[in-house]
């Protein structure tokens, strides 16, 4: 017997807008209970003032609890990113866990877990990074999947330091600024996928925010002001699961770099790689940020220094423009804000496809 | 004999450092004499309140008064456009002539011509579409292309309406919107070019700004408050002319046609269409536009919605890193506003390559 | 008997944030049953992508459902207006209606009304005006309101057009674009609020968004997508109504208008006009808007034409600047989108002050 | 025989119009040789990206250099200010001094100074600030000014750290971000206009940018990128100047305090502080910042967490609104940036006005 996954990739007409999955719902293609983890590309500037993703969490939840439990919405990971930028177009990525089957694998596989909650102190420091790393190989076992290189993307929505926080914690914290606690907060969950996944061997004193060297090729992490623990949903593949489904990823080492996307497209349409089979590709995961040297391959970028838009969304609609070129449809969960995800200026990429 | 064409491509750190032209011209590898007109790709926001444009004409013009007369400054066609987004990098193009050679062509020739001031009644109308058509054909005569399958690529610099022209006209105008005028005068002068180059018979009543289906493939009009003529750069390639060389042309059927770029990109390197020659690629010149129906290939995009960002920058930053990622530099000339520019959501794309 | 009004303005942390008003149930200082209407002002751009207005409608109606029925939540006004800029403070402000007294009137009177719902050829139109109409009279008639000077407010809700609409009314509309037909909605309310309070005869043909001479003083009127008719709530004095609440309004004549503000603030505190009470100003409700022409008293305004930040915005800070220094906090409600709702250029203030 | 001052404002078009300044000369009103400074508002956006201030620098620089000399042309001081939020209006303001009289004084007086380079490793600290003390005693002196409390305004242009500088440095610089600098610079000279007006007594170490209750009453301090040196404009009242002209100063506690501004302008129109003498109001000059606490009075602005919008920019237009309100016109110099330049979330006024 083997497990299955289903992926279904679903338009939004707005942050509000649950009617594509309440109608999945109603005619019976999927079962709320099979849902195991929501990501949602919503439509606001993806920076401190997008209410986009409240809005769209608080729908989701809202048309859920017709479904489910409290306790389980409060269990299912629903990991919200704003930023539609350029041509990208809003949508829901549902995971959902079918019926076994008996055909062997090896498929798609995935599952999540959660951390305890952290102390104010432990955000953007170390011991994040290392609760990460348990709660990754916990899902990895989970999910049945066994070795680090069949894991293909590790999505992870964790904590930030408001005022109050602070002032618990009686000023013992990584920084005082809650935008900045954003960045260590990504930082250092993006460290501990590096560390489960051997990537990386341990992480030195200070170089959380800091050493641009350190990062990990799978790594996908928001961080957001409702949560205290950090939730992960770990996407491989498995023998344990079977279906037409598969994942691959690969690194943008710049936001220019679509050899890199072409060689990871190539794995599935070898013949053609521009646009080779849109419907194929049900989900594309990336992250997405502008250099920090201010430059790309030697040429000036204006990112860092446009005070009337955030660099972060520059970037999305640059790689965007990037990716929806190379793939062939504009629903594409492209995310910013990339420490330690790929290298500086670059950033992981993962493909979920079928094969038929 | 033959002429010669170089093209040169110039970083600029700020929209008023014209150094890199100035050290072209003091090293003695061009001289300010043989410059026929000159592109600026600067880093404003390519809107209403872009000042980058002005800035850069302004320090263009005080370097070039070392060299040049006020009337020859005057006669040269300087052509700035606003907005860098995503990742696009600000530079100059120098259009040269140098001295001619015994080579046979063909190669890339280019030619400007400027039509004779427009009444504020003519903008955005029939009748700057037929001045428009007359000093395409002029410019081509210039340049010494006869066909009009030779044309790759018409930039253009044409008028808008002010509330003091509206007043002069009587009321008689197109529209009194100021914004709306860019819009209209950029697609008269579209179709203009379509006229000239044999893509469209006539010019029907009413088609300015409303029927999507007219356009040209090689157009590309930006609407400047500073003048009142319309002014023409033709680029193409002749038989009169020389050297390594070349242009061609292609035409994104909307803002994610990667195949149509690698189509035109197979014309110079047919082995490796993706980056396949970043350093060939001389110049790149595009138009981006977000689709006035709402969506790229049936899933909505939310340009057209986003009051805090124009759809001119999301369109230049989107489509721009597309280019930027096929090209394999970001020092591309990527304009907003394409009415008539390539069908509704695509645009033309030329490059300007060496075959050396 | 008299009536008697509670007005409650609680701040909020959020979109979300309705404990405030829970509080208020939950320790029996309101019922829910005496709500009349709620207004909010709420952090989003107040433009077409402000999602914070529905998120903060979405977060009110699942807080009442705990204490209304679904019928009872739908006849209630909620008018949400986004944009806090500069130091504006997000807020909501409740509408009560408590037990009735004995004590003699005048006093804060309000009450609302909503008309059929409209056909979108209606939209912009005369017909709009007249429905209008004629529900303000009603709403004064269950405000127990008789003369048009004794309505100080009327804050109207209405529709706008979707290319769906558009299409339903086989394009016999007022106009085809969307953010247009606010403009036009806002404005059909507004002179139909005049013709109420015999501020107008009549609407002149063509006069709809078009002849800026013709206001309403009291006029507040916001478009939005989610409903097809229009909500009112009329707010004045009656001597049906008892209790220390008083209403009063004033019109500023230009954005910088401090004078007029002076005099009405001098009802409430004649010997000192700037800040004079600060904590009896329950509730300031302004509209706000850049002059057409482009200029305050002469001197240029760079409003509409700063492509980065929309007028609206730019308006609602400057003015609330001023507001907030004469009556000294900054729980204001200044709204945008202004068409014949007081002069071009300036607008109507209305302030609900305690005489205790 | 006093000395004799000259003010000028005059509107502008646009970051290179200088043709009010070139009526003003051509006219013989005033000679290019008695400006003694020239301030500037211009439309930008007032951060990073802000290309009005250089180009209106290079377009008054070209149009003076026909008549003063590149030496005189560089010792006069152009402080350039982007920012002209809601309805503030575009401006220049001359400062000039003309021929000697023979009434008596005191009246309006300025001079300027200018501190020697610093190094990069200066900016931010202890030894800017002792610089800038020292140079504003020079400019009092230059300007015949003995007493501190005659000193109404000080408006200084300090340099920021590059990263070029901070490498210079070999690191050993106050911050290493480029944004952070331009608020230490803007911070430590402050503080030296507070040391050398006797407001504080020391700068106890760490202090700059940290202890919020060290401010200075009269700084205005804007940092470019385009000078070493700390150049300083002194303005304030002499006993051996005459003429009509006075200056006077406030100090604004929190954004919304328009009783402070009342009380000075009650210096010049007793019998009507609200708009009392707009035409004999020639400069108004403020600082405006968002309170770093993310209140006004208790209540939660929204300044802080925009990310479409800088804080400075909802600053400017917020405060500009009620200053412009209580004097009458829209010609203000607001500036944004206010680091020891006043209390946290407030700011220095001043006012130069005619009594005749």
């Amino acid at each position: 017997m083997t497990r299955r996954a289903e992926i279904h990739r679903i338009s939004m007409s707005g942050p509000s807008d649950v009617s594509g999955i309440e109608s999945l719902i109603a005619s019976g293609l999927i079962k709320a209970g099979q849902i195991r983890a929501i990501l949602g590309k919503t439509e606001g500037n993806g920076c401190v003032n997008d209410f986009t993703r409240g809005y769209a969490t608080q729908s989701l939840r809202a048309m859920l609890s017709c479904h489910l439990s409290g306790g389980e919405i409060d269990r299912l990971p629903m990991v919200m990113s704003g930023g539609t930028e350029g041509g990208l177009s809003p949508h829901w990525i549902l995971f959902c866990e079918t019926e076994s089957g008996t055909d062997s694998g090896p498929a798609l596989a995935f599952a999540s877990a959660i951390t305890r909650d952290l102390k104010p102190s432990e955000i953007g420091r170390q011991a994040q990074a290392e609760l990460t790393c348990d709660a990754v190989l916990d899902a990895m076992k989970q999910a049945d999947i066994s070795r680090p290189e069949d894991v293909h993307f590790v999505q992870i929505k964790c904590p930030l330091l408001t005022s109050e926080r602070v002032a618990e914690a009686d000023g013992d914290v990584s920084t005082s600024s809650m935008l900045r606690s954003m960045g260590l907060s990504r930082g250092a969950s993006a460290l501990g996928v590096a560390l489960a996944l051997g990537e990386i061997d341990q992480i030195p004193q200070n170089s959380i925010g800091n050493d641009h060297d350190l990062w990990s090729s799978r790594a996908s992490c928001s961080s957001g002001i409702e949560l205290m623990a950090c939730e992960i949903v770990v996407i491989g593949q498995s023998a344990s699961w079977s279906g037409p489904l598969r994942a691959a990823h690969g690194v943008m080492t710049d936001a220019i770099d679509a050899t890199s996307v072409a060689n990871l497209l190539a794995q599935v349409t070898p013949s053609r790689i521009i646009q080779g089979g849109p419907e194929r590709m049900l989900a594309v995961l990336a992250k997405a940020e502008a250099s920090s040297n201010g430059s790309i391959r030697n040429s000036r970028h204006t990112m860092n220094e446009d005070s009337d838009l955030s660099a972060t969304r520059h970037a999305r609609a640059f790689v965007g423009g990037l990716l929806a070129g190379m793939v062939g449809h504009t629903e594409l969960f492209v995310s910013g804000g990339a420490e330690h995800q790929g290298p500086d200026g670059g950033g992981p990429v993962a493909i979920i496809y079928s094969t038929t």
